[in-house]
């Protein structure tokens, strides 16, 4: 079967570099240890193998499908792909024993969900909203809520969906429209549409649980009035039977990519009879669907990564086998062509590849234990590690996505004519990608979300809890000699990180917001390269430590100097760009405050 | 209609920025003004509005498709255009009148290609293809064959074709080994099988002319055994009549873009009775065939650059429309959102689009006017042309598709969700565009050619004639005090380039070729920042001159304070990326030359 993932490169960011080990010391994960924690992991890569994988491109050539009347046909084997995943626990695994989960940690779950994600993204969105929109309801909901809602979806029999973007708001979310009245029974009485609702009607469900947003009438404008809402498509009768809730599917958009995966425009209330569940206090509900909504773009960015690692198997692979062409040096025709893969230009593209897609994946598991850390503490403790994963949240889903697609483009580019046509995966992977930048939140809106707010909350403290962490790594890098001069280029990185802060904060200080903001997408790239280039030092620095050991118990000798090479390649390559961006975000010019729109004809 | 493309620009490119009219003093283009030669754009304009753009989404949704038994199935619409542009000599308008041509210059008839390929790509194609047969056969096939051939392939009726790739050779021209066996009757019996053959097969015309390489028997190996043959599908028989020539189209690629472009699988010869007619002499087919190649690289080039121009157009459209949002100072959630176009990220991303694609399209016009000026000239100045021809034919052709690429995806992310779907053509533009970094040979291809032939050639002649055309350029900016600081940054990285150049020949002077060559693709993306920022100069300097005499006959004063505009967005957003190269290529840590295969996993 081909390669989609690296069970070694799993093994190594999770024992290795984050240390899943130390969260088995938490009250909370104290029934896990790692033997038992990389079978649960394997045992994901079995279901992926046999029931998505094989899947992978029949789903992309028969795309979910508007019927006319309200359904969306699905692929058949959806169903098998839920219940299995759901049979494994691959829904509600990361929930508390009391709601039903395994307790596992993030860490774990997501390293399944990952594998997923890079055997067949287009399915595994399905599994990981329902998680999403359960956990909401753990979170939020009340006793009755949990006990109708969550079970169902965690065996894999109910759907559940984020219900947010509206048609006239898109991504803003403070004209959300749709109105919730309330009624003497409890429940309220929703009418509005939604778009771009994935997993929104399918085949392979009995029922779906919208967690949506809406206006109670009265409320006040903005996001300040919105709250959050469960909304049932068919509502769960005091006998166990399920009533039509007025929710109507009115399409499902044809896109160019994630074909598998349905997304649906959803109608609420046509007939002045749908009923909705305030979860938790009214107005609150942004706050709340934030939580899913953070978790969801911490595994966009993770799934970014994943389409990328699964692109640069198959590209490593085709690399491997085919030969064409000779050395600069070698003018012989006669002699037999080399392997591609010896090629300096191929050995560029894929450095390139693994350096993004292996990169971008190591801070996706940053992230995931920074959560199951923020879970395990309390206090202070807890305090700073959210805010460090609340600062890593918008770059790791838009690194993963911005890089990740030019990174599939090099996958096809390795493959040469062949990798544009749908004889192989690199096309559908390339097309996949696209979505992932413009998933809960756009990269321009992640990105004043890092500027604006991240980096200048509690007076930036959580750039500063960055900076110490980062440091700190550094400290054991700089025990191995070949790595020092890579030390110097971060510090030198983040310096210049800092500088560019300060310089832009002076606008902050002038009460020019929108000048401060005004290049935060260049911000967000230089970030993001700075970021990844910690991830590898702290990759290449474990494995510094493996070679000078001599611990090949794990991983080979050539799998750990495959990662200092890819670290330094990675600081050659890449992270030069870092400073062009640096460039741009100190050029006192303002070239986007354009009023009259003639100057872009 | 919606926009596709902008006819002031090219107004402004063929007439202000490139002066077209000089061509008009040559003999051979002494036939036509000003007048009747934006006539002629005109008439590409009109014929693409009614009969190509309509049907841009159709033959997307229609792709051409391989029916089992050796035809590909292709729109109705296909003939109609074919057709119609023989009609009004879009296939034979730049040949000589006694070819039977308009004797038009490049720059015009390239212009109406221009209009074709942003209006619809897939077909545009077949166009080319068709002029660029009959061009060779024209420079280097006898009075027969010319008279045999061309007429009917200028009539719209047989299609041209370039047949190079072969399944097992993919880039490496070197090892064809479709084979060519001498007969007595004057014709050599070809067998052998070619891939990839863009417009082998359809319905629109009665007959095929492969323009095709291969090997006589007992031809050298390598490069200089190759040869170059028509070969016809029906082969014309002295009455007129056609007989099958042994040419079976064996399947048809099904491919993520470009879906309306037949992409086929040919045989030759399966019944030993497919007659080839030689073209010039014996192994003399590939620098023949070159004649062709540099055409179709320039073509490539442009149509990339079309590509993301339309998908600008688009994306600048919606823009324009979209009402949703507020300014970052604006906290009042009551007040109307504004158009997206007021957002500062919307309008990076609208002017990194238009710096791409306008940029690479007056690459692409400058290229053609150096074509119709070596085909103009004669001695020293002809060859000093060509020699500056040769060093930007690759880089345009990588540019426009690289950087092109990334325009088209900014398209898709101003639109937001909206953006993926097939309910806007911007999803299209990016899956079309990412065949151009692979068509007539991939980036990595390009750029050995840039950095390991143009730039050696005669002693490194061609970079000097191309610093001195942009020194010469920098004179007439610096008559503009607000350029002068614009032309001090293009001079320094042009500097900077010639440093690089000469610590990298230093590997070429011991011999390493390898080494010398392992970064080819960096010294490409480096030097197409700063080829297209002398465009935007050139651009600039013609703008603030018009601006200064008050001389808006042409275009408005907006139109060209957008130029000015754009050129400063390029040199601040874009621009600074070329430094980033630099540094990668003076570090002197090689990385890509692994023997190791291990270190990839």
């Amino acid at each position: 079967m081909a390669k989609y993932t690296s069970m070694e490169f799993l093994r190594f960011i999770l024992f290795e570099v984050h240390h899943v080990e130390t969260l088995f010391e938490y009250e909370k994960f104290s029934h896990l240890d790692s033997e038992q924690a990389w079978m649960i992991v394997e045992s994901a890569k079995q279901l992926a193998d046999q029931e998505m994988f094989p899947y992978f491109k029949i789903l992309d050539e028969n795309p979910a499908s508007y019927d006319g009347k309200g359904g969306v046909k699905t692929h058949p084997q959806l169903k098998k792909i839920i219940q299995g995943a759901a049979a494994q626990s691959w829904i509600g695994g990361s929930a508390k024993f009391e709601h039903g989960g395994l307790q596992l940690p993030e860490m774990i779950f997501n390293t399944g969900h990952h594998i997923f994600q890079s055997a067949n993204n287009s399915v595994q969105g399905y599994l990981g909203l329902s998680t999403g929109s359960a956990d909401l309801i753990n979170s939020f909901g009340n006793q009755l809520q949990i006990e109708t809602y969550v079970p169902p979806i965690y065996e894999g029999r109910w759907q559940g969906t984020m219900a947010l973007t509206e048609p006239q708001a898109g991504s803003s979310l403070s004209d959300i429209s749709t109105s919730a009245k309330s009624t003497e029974n409890g429940y309220y009485l929703v009418k509005g549409q939604k778009i771009f609702i994935s997993g929104g009607q399918h085949e392979a469900v009995e029922n779906f649980v919208h967690l949506t947003l809406a206006r109670i009438e009265g409320a006040p404008a903005g996001v300040k009035g919105i709250s959050l809402f469960i909304i049932p498509k068919y509502r769960p009768e005091k006998d166990g039977s399920l009533t039509y809730n007025d929710v109507y599917c009115a399409g499902d958009f044809q896109k160019m990519g994630q074909r598998g995966y349905a997304t649906t425009h959803l109608s609420f209330g046509d007939n002045d009879d749908c009923r909705a569940y305030l979860v938790g206090e009214p107005h609150k509900g942004l706050s709340y669907m934030f939580q899913m909504m953070n978790g969801a773009r911490i595994s966009v960015g993770q799934c970014a990564a994943s389409v990328a690692m699964a692109a640069f198997q198959s590209s490593l692979q085709y690399c491997l086998e085919r030969p064409q062409g000779r050395s600069a040096s070698e003018k012989d025709p006669t002699k037999s062509p080399t392997l591609i893969i010896n090629h300096a230009d191929v050995q560029r593209m894929l450095f390139t590849q693994k350096s993004i897609a292996e990169g971008s994946l190591s801070l996706a598991m940053e992230c995931n234990k920074l959560y199951d850390q923020v879970n395990g503490s309390s206090g202070e403790v807890k305090e700073n590690l959210l805010l460090l994963l609340e600062l890593l949240t918008p770059i790791v889903k838009t690194y993963a996505s911005e890089q990740g697609s030019r990174s599939a483009s090099l996958a096809i580019q390795t493959l040469g004519g062949y990798g544009f046509t749908t004889d192989f995966p690199v096309q559908q992977h390339y097309r996949d990608l696209k979505i992932m930048s413009l998933y809960e939140g756009t990269t321009g809106i992640q990105s004043l979300d890092l500027l604006g707010r991240k980096v200048t909350m509690q007076n930036g403290k959580a750039i500063k809890l960055l900076m110490n962490s980062i440091e700190n790594d550094l400290k054991s890098s700089l025990h191995f000699e070949t790595l020092i001069p890579y030390c110097t280029t971060l510090s030198n990185e983040l310096k210049r990180m800092e500088r560019v802060l300060e310089n832009l904060s002076r606008y902050l200080q002038k009460g020019e917001v929108e000048r401060y903001l005004s290049d935060a997408t260049v911000f967000m790239e230089m970030a993001g390269y700075i970021i990844i280039a910690w991830q590898w030092l702290k990759m290449a620095s474990v494995s510094a430590e493996k070679i000078s050991e001599s611990d090949f118990k794990s991983n080979s000798q050539s799998f750990y100097k495959g990662k200092i090479h890819t670290m330094e390649f990675f600081f050659k390559y890449e992270l030069p760009h870092a400073e062009a961006c640096a460039k741009t975000l100190e050029d006192l010019h303002t070239l986007t405050n354009v009023k009259n729109q003639e100057l872009f004809h």
